[in-house]
């Protein structure tokens, strides 16, 4: 598979073209953001820690059944995945309130959801990737209400898969953003990446968080919890 | 009615119980207020035009069939109201993009929307008022689903009701917040006020704001418009 011409590049990854039309080459990048881009440095090494993450989960998801862009892993920085059109939904899965659920609502960090809550988000930077409701959703046209229900159903799935992977590993899912997308002949597929970029993780035992909020917050060394990740989901850092 | 102890204080009405347990005196307020209480000012002869302006509507929903907590109006700025418990939610519901809806998704102001929009915020305080999805209100019991489904259908109810209202006499209801409230046994019930307060009215030939907007943007004279609409409504103001 060659690597063809820079399709997109964003936050976290870049995409090119491949020889096959219906596939696209990730290049995983070290760049950390947060607070929509405001805050930015380079990490090495988040690069390898993501990409082999992604892969193990998502490879995990496959197994129990779980429709992705996954194809394969290529190297430490690279996968390759099935071409999509990205959904512009984020998609949020809660556990426990933390984060902008804590912020907007008044919810006390760490109290645990009666049920797993899931929320959609307009992925549009330019906005700030505002909440949205479903008739906001339907207002914009930025899914039909059977694919919104089809992401809905499918986030939970994914959420009960990926909360029994991480318990597996005295890890907490306290939340999670999943991002969808459509092939050509209209099949959801989940696509993007699942990391500690984009997961709330905190230990079982210590409650350490294992996650992008280290970077958020300032908390340490970003790469030690995602090491951790990494190493107790059976992968190897470099 | 005997006017009894203050029983709330609002930015904009107090209440103060009577003899009957089941009636409330609303004595509205001269205060403007805007931007979660930031902006603050005293307009003389506001409490008056929205007093009669709410009044004037609550007949005419009535005579619509819309149930609500308004019993008779008592003075100038005086009205008796039906006790309720306020569900704290404030309903919106969106005619013509403007205000949050333009901010935060990007719409431009006077776009008309293919369908009416409703939409939940926590009437909240100190949270400032957050967007909440369907999901959320389960989540935080403000509201059963029934209640919620009752709710939504009333308010959309009432925006064909006031759509008429106002087209009659030469204005665009672009949008407007309601609240509504529980009886003792369960009934909901329209409650709190429609003036230019809580809709965003627009003349139907000239554009001209005669609405709240005058105050938030600093337009000019808010009382005029609100004097227009009162006039128009077939109301005196003093």
């Amino acid at each position: 598979m060659q690597k063809g011409a820079l399709l997109y590049e964003g936050k976290a990854k870049q995409l090119f073209a491949t020889n096959d039309p219906d596939i696209v080459y990730v290049q995983y990048k070290n760049s950390a953001t947060a607070f929509n881009g405001e805050k930015k440095e380079e990490i090495a090494g988040k690069a390898e820690l993501n990409n082999q993450i992604t892969s193990i989960l998502f490879n995990r998801l496959a197994d129990k059944g779980i429709p992705s862009h996954f194809v394969e892993e290529l190297s430490p920085t690279e996968q390759l995945v099935r071409k999509v059109a990205i959904i512009p939904l984020e998609v949020v899965v809660r556990n426990i309130a933390a984060g902008s659920l804590a912020n907007r609502l008044g919810f006390d960090e760490g109290v645990k959801l009666e049920k797993p809550l899931v929320e959609f988000y307009y992925k549009d930077d330019a906005l700030g990737d505002p909440l949205l409701t479903d008739a906001h959703i339907a207002l914009l046209k930025l899914a039909t209400e059977e694919e919104k229900q089809t992401i809905e159903h499918l986030a939970l799935e994914i959420n009960t898969h990926l909360q029994e992977i991480f318990y597996e590993i005295g890890v907490i899912l306290v939340d999670f953003k999943l991002e969808f997308g459509r092939t050509t002949n209209g099949e959801i597929l989940l696509a993007d990446e699942i990391s500690p970029d984009t997961c709330r993780l905190w230990d079982k035992e210590t409650n350490q968080k294992l996650d992008k909020d280290v970077f958020r917050r300032n908390l340490g060394n970003l790469t030690d919890g995602y090491a951790i990740i990494l190493s107790r989901l059976g992968g190897s850092s470099q």
